[in-house]
């Protein structure tokens, strides 16, 4: 496919890759690429195996290193600086950053911008699922502040403990194990323990423990965002594993979650930030 | 030294190795050894690697596969059956099992019994800190019930994901870790995710990421077991590295901890072992 008309890239990491869109004018995705990598030298080769010219903005969202905004804010600077670098011109989408308690973003800002572009009028909490759960309250277009959560990461590391391989999990103990941490949120990793004594004792199939590992988690994760979401409107932004559990939870708990496209939300939130380049 | 008067060997499995002591008939330990492995085979090689007669029979702790005896009970069987094996007369100390909720021990059983055979009238609470930790509760020489954490798994693995080297920690946020989790445990994932935002944002030395992760884990684990040892004489038993904060946040609490010597107990509970045995 031709890219004549390319008029910015957006280029977003995670874990060790790039995912690259190349868009026009208009916001119409011309060609989409990944590429492994962590740094701009990386990301410039990326964007020069796409066939870009080197002059067409490259807009990058959750590099390491990058810099950060504290909230509250708008999940968007006013103005982005394209700069040479690397060979490329590059506008950083900055992160979130929140004093105290201390957390960051770095990605779900870009995410929470396009879904803003989508819902300007949205007032409530988005739950960004991924290796860091972010949940953010908004409030007049702004991020009022942000708590994240090292759920996945738990999960992930506590499943190869126990030798997990599945994929699937048990709807029902799921739930349960949701619910039974929500109201006992300290005996979180004694459930984890009880996960490893009830597969050595009774032979515990793996879709149900990854379904009570992940319930232990995402339950004490629930208990703790309560005053974030309790009567409030939720958003679920995220493309993940993970999103299942959280979307699962939040409809146990009778919530009316809107789920959305985060493909789409990324983009919109490039997007945004096109809008707000400057040289 | 001479295994002339040997009477028994304890072998007490751990992290896919075991550790063995040859004692002579009077308790006095004559020879110790360490060996990798973590089948019956493995162990027999190292029993005769110790120069001890195949008839000697060998006490076991903590076997991967081995038995279960349900709780309430007291921490040995009346009676252990001594059975030849892969080359060795083997006696096994069986695990404990408690059904609802579910936990297991596998070695700690052997430090409760050495305990309380040295303090026979213990009525409280015992923490063994391990790989899992583990809590129980002694009344009239039973063990009541018993509740198992992922604390120092967890703690392992966000060390490693937050590339932490330090062996050192900073007391002062160790203890306020431990005191805002106990208030909160329901943010204890939060407060992981908060430690790496720290680093990025305020380049939080490391011995204070490390007293963070452990203060929140024990701080939880705290909370979780509050009904076992408020208001109760708790005794220590561990030799890990975990050990420390374990003594640290109880210490922290105003407890009087009763702290031990982990090898004597080990000792202590296979030579209670030996005198029930029967072939």
């Amino acid at each position: 496919m031709t890219l004549e008309n390319l008029a910015w890239i957006g280029a977003a990491y995670r874990n060790n890759s790039f995912r690259l869109w190349a868009v026009d004018g208009a916001g119409k995705v011309l060609k989409t690429a990944t590429a492994p990598g962590r740094g701009v030298a990386d990301l410039a080769r990326a964007v020069s195996g796409m066939g870009a010219a080197a002059h067409v903005p490259v807009i990058t969202s959750g590099l390491p290193g990058d810099s950060y905004r504290k909230t509250p804010c708008t999940p968007l600077p006013d103005t982005l600086l394209v700069v040479m670098s690397d060979g490329i011109n590059r506008a950083v989408i900055p992160g979130l950053a929140q004093d105290a308690p201390a957390h960051l973003t770095r990605g779900p800002e870009t995410l929470i911008a396009g879904f803003l572009a989508l819902n300007p009028d949205f007032d409530g909490v988005i739950c960004l699922p991924g290796e860091i759960t972010t949940w953010a309250q908004i409030s007049a277009a702004e991020v009022v502040s942000i708590v994240t959560f090292v759920t996945t990461e738990i999960a992930r590391d506590q499943a190869a403990n126990l030798g997990l391989t599945t994929a699937t999990y048990h709807q029902d103990d799921f739930l349960q194990s949701v619910s039974d941490t929500l109201s006992q949120p300290e005996r979180m990793t004694a459930r984890l323990a009880s996960i490893r004594a009830e597969g050595l004792q009774h032979n515990l199939p793996e879709a149900n423990a990854r379904a009570r590992l992940w319930g232990a988690l995402v339950g004490a994760e629930l208990a703790a965002t309560r005053p974030y979401w309790l009567g409030q409107q939720v958003a679920l932004i995220g493309v993940g594993p993970e999103t299942v559990f959280y979307k699962a939870a939040l409809d146990g708990q009778g919530l009316a979650v809107t789920t959305t496209d985060a493909d789409m939300m990324l983009l919109k939130g490039f997007a945004g930030a096109y809008m707000r380049l400057r040289n």
